[in-house]
């Protein structure tokens, strides 16, 4: 052949193949954008600005992330660029954004170490200042174990020399942000340690009656001040005490959480609400779920309206696996909604993995974290089939040592394939984090894909409504009122303001 | 109802719902294994007396990575529990086990410091000690730039004080190993700065054309020492060089890489062979990848038997993408066998990412790496209907920073949906490892289900050749060849000398 002509079919071939390829190529993207989450949403002309907006400023803070990754360096601690985040665009109008609801959070760790140092300012609070400080309100000396001695909090500031800085001591018992956290928790022995610690510290200043029930309702303040309409809070329920000593049963902490919710939506009425959770630790016997089934029948009967349902906590490789419990958790399961923690753990093949299947079989309407699912195709067919909510919490995964860089978290996966994720926080205090628009920014820019945008966030809020708890017709209430507030936040919206 | 008898009812609704419960959870946990890579092999007596040794083994070993971190401590960078694998049994019982082939591993990443080390002592071999300390071997006194100047390598050892420090520190130059890679690498900037200045240093100390063909040998010793019998290596050929200055083209590299190929299987005649990957930069012009192709045209053209196939190497975020070069490459894809790096990257949606749509769309047999693909559920299903080989280097992507828990590595998922995973070590003696058996004892005991057996490993061993590009005559004796190494391991297999 003759070689000019030879190249010219060669050019053309290439450039018809080239028209092909592309169209091809286009496919494979458009297709799999429609199989993420919320990739079959239509947005309007309005929502088209909006996005508009927040694309142009994710993708420069990506960029901005790539060339320059001291500010947003998702392979890095979330303590490295937490401070950074407020300054972002996009979680500027992530904050002002309607969310929804919130739905896997555990009460003692969401209001954080500024709101916890100001209740050690309050009257009759004594202090046991030692390794691990100990804290009780009481009218007089309290006799449990101290290995110093207690004293009175206040007396205790008053004979510091500095109270500044005794103030700023105190406040880091109150959180697990450190300057250093690669090196305070080298491992998930260490964080969980912390976060142990944290809880210990932390229970018995908020199981103070007059407390809690404030602490209740300043919660779902900050909640509302995120944008986020609806709430269901994990509790253990700890028996609420009074200064001369008297302790309640949970059923009085349940009804103190209602009577808090009550209030609130009295004062706040564009807010929907909130349920209860009842959420014990998973490290006991079979004696004990039994005890803690029967604390969630009686709940469940004095309060049918606010109890959601029943789950179990704890650091979830260190047991008890729900196989321990399944005769008696699956001989109960008509009677409650399930929202187990499973597989929040890096081991796969064990027990702990092995919590997804018991999660799915024992018929959980939702699963907490799920974070090994990916590991388990035929369990992720399951979720799917069966309209299974994952709750993620992102930022808690990273703090918790089970993924360092974001961009490995599986959350990834879940959106890329559609699966009816639950963005939520779990303990936000815990590590200074906003109550969920944190959340949703290092899902959105650090774990998305690049081109998930407007739609993915809007979908992320219907789902927290969705798989919430709530009947069909407050579900459908709880969405008509979503929606009206997403328009207004979308009619409302000024790029020029971010 | 009577409470008795309601009790009685419950409890055996309850034994009976047991029963069907745990015939449940079984068929999920069997559907789960027989979907794994390896799941639908059948085991005879001998091997199934193999696998409960090495599980025995692989068993002991997590739970004493649960237990005691300090040793097989996943979650951490690889340098930290390096040093502790040949320690392990998991790891002897791997390294005498056949493994087939090494399918992705780049030429001058091969042989470790060591080696390169022993290089230096060679006669004729200049070198220039600035920061980035630059090599030659000539006749005479070097002429390319040079901050310091050009001394013999005997001389400047000769006038060094302390030869063992000396050495000890030349060495630094040829290995990543440090003691604290946390801070000397913080992220894949510095991994992949380093990578960069090491294959700087050693390129001019192994194209010595002497030395190049020794290696090379050397390199294929190395591989066999390890029960492996197969390699296809990529190279990005660079022109090798005389005493007296004369280069040749990267013809002349690829017939010195069969000429010892030759040499080694006349030598070891169990040995099966090597072929050519060539692999350049992407770092390059539409021209550039022209003129590439053209060389791999002439070396398939001397050597069809020898010559693989084509692929592009080097920092993939920092480009060129494939879709840049995609018109050429694709009207050259009917010439050859395409094994193109893509997805080696954490960041989503990137152009990187988009490298997998492009391996796939341009007929890749194989993808290097392949990092991205859990994100993209439509090319797994792409990958799964193709066929085609997913090259996993799992001690590469930890050292270079994609992944610090080696346990989120998406080989897990691979591995749980049973995708064609050829295990592979990249650049093993850049990061002192074994040649193959240190990835696939991280594969095994750090990043696969702890239900994850012998089956596992047969399987990955078979998909090293089934994923070759040897012709259907080629690896029909190959697979022959394997299974009679396989049988004569299983059937001198004794689970006491471990």
């Amino acid at each position: 052949m003759n070689p000019t002509l030879f190249t010219l079919l060669i050019a053309s071939t290439s450039v018809f193949c080239g028209d092909q390829y592309l169209q091809k190529r286009e496919k494979i993207i458009q297709d799999e954008r429609r199989l993420s989450l919320g990739g079959n949403i239509e947005l309007n002309d309005k929502e088209e600005a909006v996005n508009k907006c927040i694309m142009k400023h994710k993708h420069n803070e990506l960029d901005y992330a790539f060339d320059s990754p001291q500010f947003f360096n998702f392979s890095h601690h979330f303590f490295f660029y937490r401070e950074n985040i407020p300054n972002s665009k996009v979680f500027k109008i992530i904050k002002n954004m309607p969310k929804g609801a919130v739905l896997h959070v555990h009460d003692m760790g969401i209001l954080g170490p500024d709101y916890l140092l100001n209740i050690t300012y309050m009257e009759n609070l004594y202090v046991c200042l030692e390794d691990n400080i100990q804290f009780k309100f009481s009218n007089k000396t309290p006799s449990s174990v101290c290995s110093s001695k207690w004293i009175l909090m206040r007396d205790a500031r008053r004979n510091t020399k500095d109270i500044t800085e005794f103030d700023a001591r105190l406040r880091n018992r109150f959180t697990l942000v450190v300057d250093n956290p690669d090196e305070v928790y080298p491992s998930i022995t260490q964080s969980w340690g912390a976060f142990m610690d944290y809880f210990g510290t932390v229970a018995p200043l908020v199981s103070y009656r007059p407390v809690w029930e404030q602490y209740f309702y300043d919660t779902l303040l900050k909640f509302r001040n995120e944008n986020i309409m609806y709430v269901e809070v994990r509790s253990i329920l700890p028996n609420l005490y009074e200064l001369d000593g008297t302790e309640y049963d949970q059923l009085v902490t349940a009804k103190a959480y209602r009577k808090a919710t009550l209030k609130f939506i009295q004062d706040y009425p564009d807010f929907i609400g909130a349920k209860l959770i009842y959420a014990p630790s998973r490290k006991v016997d079979n004696a004990t779920i039994s005890k803690y089934l029967n604390v969630a029948r009686r709940i469940k009967e004095d309060m049918p309206e606010f109890f959601a349902g029943f789950d179990l906590v704890g650091q979830e490789d260190l047991g008890e696996p729900l196989i321990e419990f399944a005769p008696q958790l699956a001989a109960a399961a008509g009677e409650f909604n399930y929202f187990f923690h499973a597989g929040e753990t890096d081991w796969c093949g064990s027990t702990t993995d092995e919590n997804l299947i018991d999660a799915v079989l024992l018929g959980a309407k939702r699963i907490g974290h799920a974070y090994a699912l990916p590991k388990h195709p035929v369990l992720m067919r399951e979720v799917v089939n069966k309209d299974i909510g994952l709750e993620v919490n992102i930022i808690s995964n990273n703090v918790l040592s089970l993924v360092r860089d974001v961009r490995n978290h599986p959350l990834n996966v879940f959106l890329a394939n559609g699966l009816p994720v639950v963005l939520s926080s779990d303990d936000p205090g815990a590590w200074e984090a906003g109550v969920l628009s944190d959340d949703y920014y290092v899902a959105f820019v650090g774990v998305a894909s690049r081109t998930a945008d407007l739609k993915m966030l809007k979908a992320l809020a219907i789902n927290s409504l969705k798989y919430s708890v709530l009947d069909s017709k407050e579900k459908t209430d709880a969405l008509n009122r979503f929606n009206l507030r997403w328009k207004e936040f979308v009619n409302n919206f000024d790029c020029s303001s971010y």
